[in-house]
Formats: structure tokens, sequence, C-alpha cells
């Protein structure tokens, strides 16, 4: 490991680089650390019952003095969602973040208890912070959600421009277009390293415009006769502006549903960042008070999560809306990958009650925050930067993004393709990479616990859910070393006991069969060994009559 | 429930209707029936440890003596694959399969013990067979896999033309282009009903010809200085074959990796449905001593399964093959839904080895084997049917093919939109739809066990995924009902108990507390009460403490 010494800059991403989400880097010079973003991620298939992953932070162990600060660039949770799991734990350093990233943040603060009070300072664009070593000028990125800011940091070594997640978009909603001017100015200062985000990276030209979103979606509300039901995610506060304003346009009211759509758009009226009439959002209690052709309902759910409006409207287990012949449903968001079975299931479910479907494979009702091959592209050759580390995204996205910085002339060698862990040592001159010497796994959060789940603990549950379990207890006279009475056996996920019986009863006499012959010459049982005689004994009879294999538990119990 | 009069024919579908796999239907007339299919489909992913998914033929119960035969159009497992399962319970009737089918058919029978001799019977394009009172033409139809086959079935209320799985292909591999002038004569016989398969009916235009991705394939082995490693289904015998010409003409050696690979190369070649030249197909052993520029890896695992030969070699699990630098890997296959984060996985883990990936999503080196809408709306143009069924499909699927069918001109009043276990009663004129009549909900394979896991199992399996369990031995003296030393307790994928040794203690103490209190006043003591009182007081305990649900099972012995 190269000394930190006044040459070198120490870039260390704790999280986003090889994976979607868990956003976190750490900056670092001499002694000085500067925090960019904090978010979590969601969890693999392979991972039951957790809820997030976020980043490791034992790096910071024992230097959290040096923390100057965490600059955060929006409000979205992958770059946001870490903070009350971490916060306290970094000694609750100085935070900075535009107006909306801040009320988010501290919103989703009251949903923890025991919290030190935040400090977080609003930043907006063209502000310029000075931390330590540091400089941080905020400018504005057009992204999905308003006030997101790219960072333009200068350093001893030189200067370091941060893309945030971003498109380009002359045509956007609710927000101005990207500032090109700046940009340039910003491509005059000399950058000698550009972190540019590759979530988008593997997709051919140029995003589309919220514009043409618009007016697709605007020929939708032209030619519905019935109700509209808008699924969208919360987090997507633009488009739920264009859904908002076409409903006004067109004389619908709109009903908001499912509890993180309401919290964000209540947050966003009150920041001013949604414009709604007075009287254009209703409850839902009120639906039955206009007719179909007045109503938008505006909910969560497009991703087939289980507990979403959307997916109770469908399986009507929603108290107050169901669905309808003439009603039309529009999936405003992409699929996430590994949410195209429960999609295809809800799509099913509401064609099964007569409704029409409209989703972004069908028609331009969507389009993603991330700028593709072209504005990447464009914005390299804009900033002209000596170095560049493709950030945010799976590893084939940063590889994707290499190859678009070749095409923009940027020379292979001052690509700096990397992921979470490794150092990036770099100099106003190069770079060097020292892999592996942070650890960055991953942290779950399950519940209440954050951290506690493990290897083990998941690789229990993977099993658990394959076959099931099998738990046997023996009563074992301790005077005779001889099974008392017949073995309880309690078992789940497994087959169904009670059309099983031939099954249970040679299990027991197996059992049986094992304890009694345990006992030694000298009359003494080692009891490991019977249990592990069980566990093996049973296991394979399991096996041979089932082709399963649950886990097998045995408990002795002398008396 | 209509009487099965000589003036109707029913339709009932068994599997394949309002999900992807598991095709399989009925036509029965008076007595008589006739199946058309047999097939599995793969578990979702609520379903753990479940191995297929098999039709539900409950149906045919007591009318085992009625089946004239069952008509396979051909060898891929959605369309077979539950035979071995199935067969003796239907009384072992004659089935009729061309003659790849047959014998992918009869190999896999030598998988399973216990069967009966199959009587499957070879049918190849334009034979006739008559089966009471339906007579069926079979006629070839592209696929992606050879000898598949169409039906043209007379019946007594009219002809019934089944497609198959099929697309339209001038220039395909392996196989004859499509026989128009034969669908063109289908066509003046007047056809009452078309049953057309909808897998592709979302899809807009036409289906790629495989002449398309042979050149496209070819230009990569034109290309391509190091290893090919090719992977895709080792059902997709077409593409295996141009894999294998490509080979030859470029000089490279095949080493064919993966046991259903292996087995469906070897099976085909000696059916003589592939060509493959002397010398071309090596031993995975012989690699070294070829340059890399004359081998090429034929695998399976393109969809990133975990134990398939692609996954084991880029994880340097594989016995003989480790990717290097240099090598390029080819996913030949679409991404089967459900499996996109596996895949990306297994892309970034080839990426970061050094290794050049090209998919699908990049270039045109895949194509499905199904008609897309304008395949769909030409056969309708062709065949004119009276009344037009979709089958195959998702229920989103089966209403984007009669949306296609609409724009072939058939009224939608003669658009049969219906599903699993309902009941088409169609005569020479017009149709009835019976809802829900014959069940057909999912018999689910799990080990050797068949329909042995239902809806308890399988929650029960769900449940432990989530927050794993927690079983509590207590050992009650039967004299004082007073618990006997300190409760057992076995938790698995709950949290990790070592580090939570406090957790454990207060719920020794709740437990025993619940068990001493509860001797009534008469002295008795109702164990089931003693044992909810556990389950809950624990469970809402342990809830408080890590808002976790694990599945607690008390055991109370006394003794």
């Amino acid at each position: 490991m190269n000394k930190n010494t006044s040459e070198n800059l120490r870039i260390i991403p704790l999280g986003g680089l090889g994976e979607v989400g868990r956003n976190m880097m750490l900056l670092e010079y001499e002694e000085s650390i500067l925090i960019i973003d904090m978010g979590f991620r969601m969890p693999e298939e392979d991972m039951p019952g957790i809820d997030f992953i976020i980043p490791n932070i034992s790096y910071l162990k024992g230097k959290e003095k040096n923390i100057l600060g965490i600059v955060f660039t929006h409000g979205h949770y992958d770059h946001i969602g870490a903070v009350p799991y971490l916060i306290a734990s970094l000694g609750n350093p100085p935070m900075f973040a535009s107006p909306l990233a801040k009320g988010i943040i501290l919103k989703r603060q009251t949903d923890f208890t025991l919290q030190p009070k935040l400090d977080v300072q609003e930043v907006k664009d063209g502000d310029r912070i000075s931390l330590g070593p540091f400089t941080v000028e905020f400018f504005r990125q057009n992204h999905n959600i308003p006030d997101n800011l790219g960072l333009f940091i200068t350093t001893p070594i030189g200067n370091i421009l941060h893309t945030s997640d971003y498109k380009f978009d002359d045509h956007p909603v609710n927000d101005l277009p990207t500032n090109f001017e700046k940009l340039r100015e910003f491509g005059k200062r000399r950058i000698l390293l550009l972190l540019t985000e590759s979530t988008g990276a593997e997709e051919q030209g140029h995003s589309l415009s919220e514009k043409t979103i618009q007016e697709n979606l605007g020929e939708l509300f032209k030619s519905v006769q019935g109700r509209i039901i808008a699924a969208t995610f919360s987090s997507l506060l633009n488009r739920i502006q264009q859904l908002i304003t076409l409903s006004e346009e067109h004389g619908r009211r709109v009903v908001i549903e499912g509890f993180s759509m309401k919290t964000n758009v209540e947050l966003a009226k009150t920041l001013g960042y949604l414009k709604v009439k007075k009287g254009t959002i209703i409850n839902s209690k009120e639906i039955g008070s206009y007719p179909d052709s007045k109503i938008t309902i505006l909910c969560t759910g497009a991703q087939g999560e289980g507990r979403a409006s959307l997916m109770r409207i469908a399986t009507r287990e929603h108290r107050f809306v169901r669905l309808k012949k003439g009603d039309t449903v529009i999936f405003s968001s992409s699929v996430i990958p590994g949410n195209e079975r429960t999609v295809q299931i809800l799509k099913d479910e509401i064609l099964r009650q007569g409704c029409t479907v409209f989703h972004y494979k069908m028609m331009d009702i969507h389009a993603g925050g991330h700028a593709q091959k072209e504005e990447l592209q464009q914005m390299n050759d804009i900033l002209k930067p000596q170095f560049v580390m493709p950030i945010h995204g799976q590893y084939s996205m940063l590889v994707a993004n290499r190859e678009v910085a070749k095409s923009s002339g940027i020379p292979e060698k001052n690509v700096i393709v990397t992921e979470n862990g490794h150092i990036v040592d770099i100099t106003a001159k190069k770079f060097t990479i020292e892999k592996n010497l942070v650890p960055t796994n991953y942290i779950m959060v399950d519940g209440l616990g954050v951290g506690d789940v493990g290897e083990v603990v998941l690789r229990d549950r993977q099993t658990l859910s394959k076959d099931g379990m099998f738990v046997i207890v023996a009563v074992v006279d301790r005077q005779t070393g001889k099974i008392k009475g017949s073995p309880d056996i309690i078992s789940r996920g497994f087959v169904y006991l009670r059309e099983n019986k031939t099954l249970l009863f040679e299990t027991r006499k197996k059992v049986i069969k094992i304890v009694n012959e345990a006992i030694g010459s000298d009359g003494a049982v080692n009891w490991v060994y019977v249990k592990d005689e069980i566990r093996n004994k049973v296991g394979q009879f399991l096996f041979s009559k089932t082709e399963r294999r649950p886990m097998i538990l045995p408990v002795v119990i002398e008396v």
C-alpha cells in the first residue's frame, strides 16, 4: 500500500462499483476523508429475509475524526438509504445535500429511534463549500428526481468531476434543461479525473426525453374513457408530476395510493417540488363521487411488489379500489431485473379482469434516468478529462463505459475500471490500483439487525427453504441408556406428515435402534456421536425415500 | 355443463394456457379423448425446492379407457416432460411422435424406474392416423428443434388446426423452409378452429431468420482469435448445429460440456439430426493439444444456472476448463424471465477474468423459436379459420394474440381466449366456455415426490426461508407440572446464536415462567394451551427484539 503522501489522493469505493445501488465512496487525502453518498441496495435472490444491503464501513473505524463531511448527490435511496444505519457510528459528521435530498433524509430519519440529531446543510446549484483540502462546487444535473447535483471537486492533486446519476434532457419535466455552458466551463478548468456513472452504459444512443414520455402519456390521457390507474416508482417525482399535470389538463381528480407514494408526494409538495392545484388530489373514499373518466389513481407497485397498492388492487385486497372493465392500467416504469416474473403475474391478473394494460415495451411511456452511450460520450467530449473512472453499475456496465471512454479518444490506460474495496491511488500524473485492501462484503439489514445475518444464517435459510427441516427429539433414560417411549418428530416444509405415516414410523424405529445400540462396552454414551449418527442415517434414509435433504436436527434429552 | 352430444366437441386445456410450459390439451368427442402433448414447466420463484410442475390429470381419472392416444408436436420438455410422471396412471396409451421426439421421450424414460414399456409410434410430415372419431395429419413446422409437427385434425364437427410452436423461416438451419403450399391447401379445406401458439404474440414484426444468426455468428468466428466458448440451451439443436458447422469451417475442434448437452448431441447424431464430421468433437482433456484459435467449447449454462458448465467454468470449479484472457464467450440464447440476475452475475464474473462477452442484446446471435405478430397474422390470413383460440403462453400473450386475430379480420366474438381448466364446448357454428370445471392446480414434482408438496409445505418453506426457525424443548415433571432444568433451544436461519446469548437467556426465562404458571387450579395442565402460549409470547418477544418472525415450534415432554 502506498503511503498517503501529499502527492497522491486515494479513491476508495465502498459500494456501487460492480453492483447497482449501495453507492458510497471515499476521497482520502493525507488524513482527511470526504465521503460521497451513503446508499443501500436491494438483496440478491439468494438472500431470503434480508431487507437491504448497506456499505461496510470498517475501513473508517478509528478514522471518524478524519471525516470532513458527507456530500450527497440526490435523494434516491441508493444514495442516501444507509444514513440511519451508519451515521451514528461515523460520529455524526456534517452532511451536505440539496433541499429535496435533505428533506428525504430527515423525513426517513424519523422512522428510526435513538438516532443523533443530524447536521444536514443545504446546498444548491452553484454553491461552493470548503472541506479541508477539498472544495466542492455543486451543479445541477438532470435525473428523474429534482434537485440532483453533480460535484466539481478541487483537490491538491487536481480537479475531480463526479457526474452523479444523470441524463441529458433538453426538455425535462419539472426541471431546467442541462446547463451545457457550465459543463463546458468545467471542461476548461482541466479535469484530472472524471467519475462517470455507468448504469446506462450498455444502452445504445440517447435516453428518451421526458418530453416524449409526456407526449405519449398525453395521447393515452386523450384517448382513455374510463379510469386511469398509473403505477410508477414513488421516488420518480418527475413522472408523478407529469401524471398529475396531465390529470389536471383532462379534468381528472387524482387519488394517491401507497404509503411511500403518499409520503413522497406530501414532502415534495411541501418543499415546492410538485405543482398540484388545489382540489386535484382527493381521498380514495371519494372515488365514487366522480365519473370514471374523471379519475386517475396514482399508485405504487409497478414492480409487482406483493404488498404495494397495485397488487392489492388487482387481487381485490385493497380497501377501497377494485378493478373493473374499462379501467386502463399504465405501468410507467421499467422492470428491475429480477422482477420480471412478478410483473408478468400482475399484468396477467389485471388483463383477466378485462382491463387494458400499457407498459414501456408497448410504447415510450417510461424513460430511465441514466445517460446512455451517446450522452456518456458527449460528457467525455465536453470535459476532456485526463483519467476516467466508471462508477455506479454492474461490472459489465463499468466495462461498457470503458468502451465509451475509448470511443471518446481517451486511451485505455487512462480508464480506471475497478470495484468496491480496491484503492485507487492517484497523482497528477498517474494512478495505481491496490486490490482488495478494504473490506466491502455485504452488511445485511434484517429487521432490527444490522450485520448480524452472515453466511451461516443465510445458508441455513436457503437449506430450510429447499427441503424444510426435521427435528427428532429422543428422551433417553440416564440409568439404562435406552430410549424412553417413541421419539418426537417435528417437521416443516419437508413432506405433509399426515400423509407419510409409514415414513415417520420407520424413521422412529431407526432412531430407537441407533440410540439403543450406542452404549459403549463401558456403559458410557458419546452423545455427540449419537447425534451425528442420527443426522447421517436418518438423512440417508429420508433421501433414499424422497430424494430430498431436509435439515435434520437431533435433540437428545437424558432424564 | 353441456352434455357431450354428437354436435359438440370439448376442448380442455390442462396446461399451457395462462403460463409458459406444461402444455397439455384434451379433445373430447362423445366418449373419445385425444391428448395433445404432455409437458412440464419450471416452478415460480416462490416455490423453493420444487423441480417441475406437471399437469393435473384428475379429469381423466376413470376415463383411461376413453383415451385414444397422445400426439406430440415436438421433443421439447414443455411438450413431453411430464410423460414419465403421468403415463402409467393413464393406462399407458399409445403415443405418436416424430422420430426425434420419440428418441427424446424414450431416452428420458430410462432415467425412471418401474415404468411401463412405452408404446411410441413414429409419425412424419404427411402421415395421417385415425383415432376413433379423429384423423390427425402431421405437417412439418419450423421451430428451433428439428422434427416439429403441426396437426391438422378432422373431427365430426369440423377441422381443427394446431400450429405447434413455430416460426416462419425461409432460411432455416438443418431443416426445410416452411411449406406454405401445404398451409394454403389446409386453408382451402375449411378450418373451423385454429389453435394458434402465443409465446411470441407480444413481439412486433417477424422473428429473425436463422440465416441472420448464422451470418452474425459467422462474423464472430471470423474475427475471434482465441478460444470461443458458446453457451446455449441443450435443447436448441439447430443452434448447436450452427455452432458445430461454423467451428468446422474455421478448423476449430469442438468440446461439448454439460451433461444434457452431451446427451442431446449424442442422441441427435445417432438419429441423424446433427451433421458432425469425424474428429470434430474432442474430449475436454484434449483441449491443451490444440491452439486456442482452434478450439470451440459448446456448453450449457447460458441462463446462469449454478450447476451448469458455464458457471462452473467461470467460478473455476470446472474440472478441465478455466477461463483466460483472450477467450470470447458467446451467450447464444435469450434470458428466460426470472434469470436476469443470475445471468448478470455470470457475465460480470466472466468479464472480470478479462474475457470478451457477446450476448443477444449486443447483436443478433440468438433468435427465438416462436412466431411473432407478423407471422401469426400471416398464418391467420392463410388458414382463414372460423374460430381462433390462442394457446401456449401467459395470459397477456393470449390477449395479444387475440389482437393479432382481430387485425386479421377475425371478429372478436370468434376468438376464444380462455385458460387451463375451462371447457370450450364447440360445434360447427358456435362455442361456449364453461369456467373452472376441471382442476388444473399445480402438481409439483420434488425429488421422488409427485404432488405431495402442497400449499402448506410450500408456505412453511417460505416462512422458514425468511426468518428461520426456533425450536423450544421443555421437559416437564409430570408430578409437579414444573419445568426440569433449562429448556433446550435449537434455532437455524434466525440469528447467529453464539452472538445472542442474552436473547436466549431471556427466552428461556420466559418459557419457564409460562410453563410453571400453567397448572390449573385443579392441578391439570392443558398442554395445547401451553404450547400456544409459548408460540405467541416467545414470538412477540423475539419480534420486539429483532423484528423477525422465525417459525416457533414448542415441544413439551412430560417425564
